[in-house]
């Protein structure tokens, strides 16, 4: 089996028999970062480009990592030292990286649809890195890995996903992705950080994190931007943290096996109390390594075969 | 046949048959970014430093991917992240990498001159990749490969070169390179951007750039710098592109083969027009494709026998 | 023989006989990079994370080329482009980057400890590439290699270090190494530069640079921070550089073999003048060819074996 599309530009984009396909290869990926020498000659003489418009070390670190132990060559090119500055388009940016024949870009962008921009452009595959508010599907396959490795299956796990819902990527590409595998999602944050469209999504709105957490399998926690404040969205960080805040004593409600996630990078003692991000029901820096696992998956899947 | 330089810094320092052998050898090297596996050992253990002190995308990629698909080591150093943050002379810069022993240094550079004071200080080998307003020779050579890879030859061949001559390295590198190989070379663009030694040169200048483009071969877009506006040398963007920018209408003057050339970034609407750029006759993509060959070919013929 | 901390933090942790080991190991290293191709299959499969949150050419680009030379996968983390711009703790940065299996961190920290913090906190060997006033051990490692290659011994030796004492981690990590292995140590400097604690150090201290230089058997200059001067720490450049430069006519009071060595980047004028600098007595290019060799020699046994 193979994936359908030349690029991965969204969850939707996916069949629920493609992202398991992503999830089994992701799990003999795992096993080579493991080795004493992590390296495996598959992308030898490939270049994979990273295209990254916004700051960033976990993706970035974690997508150039998974290129180099498939023996690809990685390319860094960050906003900062690009010609965006200037005033080049994404498409002309794209059409250029092209003509110097890749095999993959990988594209972070603060605008929501750009890597859809650059995917229609381009003949080569592209990955969406995360764009603005839209998607960041990578995140939603190492989640669905993760929380997979942990419980054997999505399908009737229950999953609260407890924050700033409605600037999230991260959000919208799980709940896509966990819905369809079968997964009940909940959603629960201030009145101010959620969508309006919620129920189209299908998923179910819980104002109190209190009971959005009871029975829940696993709780994603999502980073709050702290420069939301300034926008009114939340009054303080303390009544935020006191309010949506993941602590011990609000974990006493959840299941005792209970999973804790979060897509970093923390704000510790703000969405998540450090006891509890450290504690033992945390999968958080799983996560992490499940997704240098997952993207040498998607690097494989796209350009290996 | 080899190059009688250690560097290439200038195209004046070329001698005609080292231009067709760095073009001969560009041939041999773009088969190889065409292949599965884009990569051969030929610079194996060889350290490639690129040390840009100006921002780029494609001229360092270029040299980025030319040298990994050389199986070099290659080394990115940004203005942003150097010791000359810390006041450090460029000759004490180039001394301490040469110090480390690598086999090559690409240089950009604000400074006109400032690859040659490298060159100079140093036994390395040193590329040019565009200092000032002075020179931008692989520009210059991966547009010439371009040219005759389309019309076969370059001598005979007629090039309108358009825009801001005064401040274009990639003028002044294409017009010794043409002239030096046989082409004849007009000159076209607003009174406030010619140099006063045009004649000096040996080439022609059109002020009206529709008498320019009429049968010529090629013709050869520069990009303009927006910020120059602020200095006078132009009054408006919509009276530079409505004077000098290259339209559909515009072309129809032109020979019914020419070929349309611009260095990039493209400033879409100014200089050039969107249909005109994307249209037949453009070649500028494959511009970019042949900058990987030649600098892939430089890096052979430098550092590679 | 093995290093028996699991990271290089600071001289003090290392005993004599561990810094005899880098030396030695560090001269087999040296060959490879005067080799035609420089490079060693030893680290293949390795990951080696440059994490760097202060600017720098040399010691950045002296680690990369180190780890490639070794055929390691080296990932250059600037903090420019990091999640330390969203607040991340130190800590949770290590912990997120150990969760992608790395074998091996390079850490600068404009704080000093933090490469501390790191190694506590994770099971990877960390390297301090400098933290703050606190230690450059690699840079004192390098020194010595450079000191012994040319005098054939480190005992007995008396090294004259002249400059900002007090804020130099380059001094305070060349005290300790030079001490342990039988060194006499001087310093000199304008008294508002000399450390409080500087006798528990066992060090002398001569006010006048013209009698610390006498009969010394290496002469150590360090960079002056220009920003000091706004501190009040020294009154101009032109003063400092007429007490305690090292000129041509101040060197005439030195011993005939004397070597002078400084970290770099060098400001011509100020701690030395460039007849100085470029004369027959400077070392200080040895001093970044030998970096190279130390690094490769640190990686190699941190995680080589």
């Amino acid at each position: 089996m193979e994936l359908r599309n030349k690029d991965l530009l969204a969850i939707r984009d996916l069949s629920p028999e493609e992202i398991l396909l992503i999830l089994d290869t992701a799990e003999s990926m795992k096993e080579i970062s493991t080795r004493d020498i992590k390296k495996v000659p598959t992308l030898r003489g490939k270049t994979v480009i990273n295209l990254f418009y916004e700051p960033s070390t976990r993706t970035r670190t974690s997508f150039e990592i998974a290129g180099k132990r498939l023996s690809a060559d990685v390319i860094n090119i960050s906003s900062a030292t690009s010609s965006t500055t200037k005033g080049e388009t994404l498409k002309d940016t794209g059409r250029n990286l092209q003509a110097m024949n890749p095999d993959l870009i990988v594209i972070r962008h603060a605008a929501a649809g750009a890597p859809k921009i650059l995917a229609d452009a381009l003949p080569v595959p592209v990955i969406n890195a995360g764009d603005g508010a839209h998607e960041h599907p990578t995140q939603a396959l190492l989640d669905a890995f993760t929380i997979r490795e942990k419980k054997k299956t999505l399908a009737g796990i229950t999953v609260a996903i407890i924050g700033d819902i409605t600037h999230s990527r991260v959000a919208r590409s799980n709940i896509a992705l966990l819905q369809k595998m079968g997964a009940e999602v909940r959603l629960s944050g201030p009145y101010t950080m959620v969508p309006p469209y919620i129920e189209a999504l299908g998923v179910s709105f819980i104002p109190d994190i209190g009971e959005a957490i009871r029975d829940a399998d696993v709780i994603m926690m999502l980073r709050i931007q702290l420069e939301r404040q300034q926008h009114g969205l939340f009054p303080t960080v303390r009544e935020y943290a006191r309010f949506f805040g993941l602590n011990r004593e609000r974990l006493q409600r959840a299941k005792p096996d209970v999973l804790i996630m979060h897509p970093g990078p923390l704000n510790r003692g703000v969405e998540i109390s450090p006891d509890v991000a450290d504690g033992p029901y945390s999968i958080i820096l799983d996560q992490v390594t499940n997704g240098v696992a997952v993207r040498m998956a998607l690097l494989y899947l796209l350009i290996g075969k």
